[in-house]
Formats: structure tokens, sequence, C-alpha cells
């Protein structure tokens, strides 16, 4: 494995925080938001991190630049139920020149109910690892 | 609306089938399958049916054929539940030079659970509405 | 088919609109939101009128009401994209005792890409058709 | 965390195989399967492990045991696409009274494109911790 960052479930480590309220098609017949739909919620909120930080995902992908997920890992500590309001923390670690490392913490109403990782490398147009973005490895990423 | 066929309850009317098991992740917190579920059950009950053709969807678009859905109905009579064996009847009807329209029937162990309606267009590779290959129009997709 | 109404593409006929952004996961591999992503949209969109009306779907849920999805169509007008803003305009009508329907309007910057039709149950606790709550035969719900 | 397995790439330490075939649905816009997808494979592989031990899930289920999902990692090793046949292998371990654990192999005609671990825990009706049942932690499980 390469995940390399420990979550933390102090909402104060994490710079960036975006919101989601979830949905009654994500919720499964034990009556909770089934593990598998916390994925989009992750990328939702990365892909609103990239858009705060100047450099949407879209311009990405125009640019040639794709980002994949080579791994993912969640740690379900409570359950979200139909129509919680969920903040996700967003905080950048582990930054190479071909990849980076999402730590996230989701919270509803202060209450933590999950935590996770997740790495990315870049990619180019024929699915090439590719040299990420100058701006990745500055200050304005891992500080958002 | 574009919608042409209604779809007959009786499995005779379906020439034909594809079986599939729903999946715990298609559940919702009524405790039955979500509504939206159903979408993919046609779609995978389409390619197998080009498959069984002798056509298969990737041999399609790899000839820079794609087929777009136009028109999705549903109606919904009994639910579906986690692990139920749904056999999905396909009918063919409707066909034009640019596109057709699938019935199908959803039943488990015979007993009727759903009916819906596809409307189906051939598009090439810029998304420009195309001619359908010369085999759509002609018996063996039609009486599969 | 039970479907009585007939989505205009006129925004100025939806009272009730609610905006969504599509997310990279509900993409499919011709590069456009797939088809059986739209009923999600059009389900958070009812959750989103429910809850402006004073009436959230929780609280239907824990009064012992639930609404089943009993029809659905979408008809695909133009596609949607990764992370286009959709609004989807809603309209209520042919209201009955234990059923209504609702009208759909997407659209992205004002252009139309889709337009929806949904029928909809009330049932109890054990699955049995009932009457809908009294608010929803009146002004209020139908000219939210 | 609490993971514990290191999943292996040699499928012989994979003593239960299930195959699935992608889904267009499940693909996204760089035209392969989306990694949230990949959470639900897992999940009807270990229905099918459960199904094929004699103590189906939905038994479970009416003996008011669940199982939740603990935790869930997924190492993205090389992309699927639509329309393969994915084989599989599942291997049990870290076997306790209230939890467990599951590696994953998914293969494409023997070549590998992802590993998997997941860790379960069982809860009552009511979401509270409660034993396994005893023939969880017998060699019928863990040598399926």
């Amino acid at each position: 494995m390469r995940l390399a960052l420990t979550p933390s479930t102090d909402s104060g480590d994490y710079p960036f925080t975006h919101r989601v309220r979830t949905r009654f098609a994500e919720t499964d017949a034990m009556g909770i938001v089934h593990h598998a739909a916390y994925l989009p919620y992750l990328e939702e909120a990365r892909v609103a991190l990239l858009r705060h930080l100047g450099h949407p995902y879209t311009e990405l992908r125009s640019e040639g630049v794709d980002l994949v997920v080579l791994e993912a890992f969640v740690r379900y500590r409570r359950p979200l139920h139909f129509d919680d309001v969920v903040d996700l923390g967003l905080a950048v670690g582990a930054v190479t020149r071909t990849s980076f490392q999402l730590a996230y913490l989701l919270r509803v109403e202060d209450e933590v109910r999950a935590t996770a990782v997740t790495v990315h490398g870049a990619i180019d147009a024929d699915g090439r690892p590719r040299r990420l973005p100058g701006w990745f490895t500055g200050p304005q990423f891992t500080r958002p």
C-alpha cells in the first residue's frame, strides 16, 4: 500500500471544507447510506477543492491531464442517514512529482462519521504517468 | 413523446430473456430496490441482446456507432427486493433508419414486477445522428 | 400508463426550481452523464420541494407515509456533461387522493437538456396504499 | 486502521471466486470503470460467498444479524473497461468474535486489475455490536 496519511478526527486539521446532502437513492435496506456512496462524496469534494484553487478539473482534463485514483480507503465510524448534511474536510499530503494524497473527515453537526484517504496519480491522454502541473507542489495546493 | 410501444405483461411476447440478480447496493431505505437501479438492468439486458445477436456493443462502438438513449419509461408494478433473481424479457419494435425501441418485462418467478420502454438513436463519433447498421432493420434483430 | 402530464419546455411553467451540479461519477464512457443518473436528480429536487413546502420527506416517513414511484419517464433532449450546473424546474399536477404527478424541466444556462414526469403514490408502513396528507391536495402544494 | 490483511496477487491464495461482468453504467468519462463501482462488485462477491456456504445474507438478516462495513480499501492497479469479465477471488482472515476481514483479488483473464480488503462487524436490529454466528469462526467459513 502507498497510503501514507492517517486522517485526523480534528476538523482543525482540514484547511478546506465542502458540504453535501445525502440522497435517498444513496441509502440501502439497512436504512443508512450505503458504503459505496461515500466515494462519490469524496470525489465531489476534490472537484470543489480544485475549483476553489482556480484550477477546475475540467480545465485539467482539457489540458490533457487526468487524475486517476490509485488507492482509496474509508473508515466508517458512525452511519450517515438520508438527508444528512455532511461537512467534508480535506487535507493534502504526501505530494510527489506524479502523485498526491488526500485525507478526509466527514462530520454531521460536528459529529465524526467517517475518515478516508485517497491516493491520486497524474496521467496523460494515453494513460501514461506524467508530472503533475507545477502548482500541485506549491503551498497553494497543500495549504488551501 | 416518441414512445410507441406498449409493453405486454405476457412473457410469450418477449423473444429474448436476460437474467440479473439484484444487489444490496441497489436497495434503499424503504427496503426495496431503488427505482433508479432499474435502468442499468435494462441496459445490461440490451447489451446481452446485442451480444446474443453476434454484434456486441463494444464492436459497434469500435466501428464508430454509438447508441444513445432518447427516452426511457418504467412502470413499477410490484417492488423488487435484495437478492431477487429477475428475468428481463426484451422485444424490439418501432425500428426506423436511425432509431428503434425496446419493450421490457421484468418478472421474478413468473410474477410481473415492472414493464419498461426505451427509445434509442444511432450517432457517430461526433454525436451526429447516423443510420443504424443494416442488420438492425432485418428480421434477425426484430425477432431474436 | 398513468402518465398524464406533458412537460413544457418553458421554464415559466415550473413554479419551483432546484439546482444540482453533475458529478464525475455520474458520467459514462460516452463522455456524458449516464441516463440512469437523471432519476436521482429528479428525486433530490422532489425532496427539496417538500422541504421548501415545510413538509420534509423525513417528517413524512416518521409519520408512516412513504411515497413510492409508480412510473417514471425521461426524455433526453441534449446531453449533460461533467460539472454542468443543472436547474430543475418542478410542477405538480394530476393530484388524486392517493397519488400525484410531477413534471420536470432540466436546463443548463437556459438551454433545455431534458424533460421528465414521475407518478407517485402514498403507502403506509405495510406497503398498502393510503390517502395523501391533506396539504397535498391544497393549493400550497400544487402552486409552490 | 484495523485493516490487517495484505491481499496477495496470487489467485491460488483465494479459495472462493465469483464472476461479474462490468456494466456500461459503471464506466466514466475517462472510458474506464469508475472507482466507486468496485465496492458493489466486492459486496456482490461477499453475498455469493455466503450463499455458497449455505448461509445466505437474506437468512442472516431475517435472523436479526446485519453485517456492517467498518473499513474498505481498494488498490486500483490497472483499469477495468466496459464489458470486462472480472473474476473476484475472496479470502477470509482476521476473524474475531464480532468481526472478520476479507481480501479480494480482481482479475480479467488472469491479469491482475485490483486488490482490496474489507472489514466487517456484526450488529443486531438496533445497531449494537453482537457476536457473529458460530459458523463464522469455523473452518468452513475461513476455508471456503
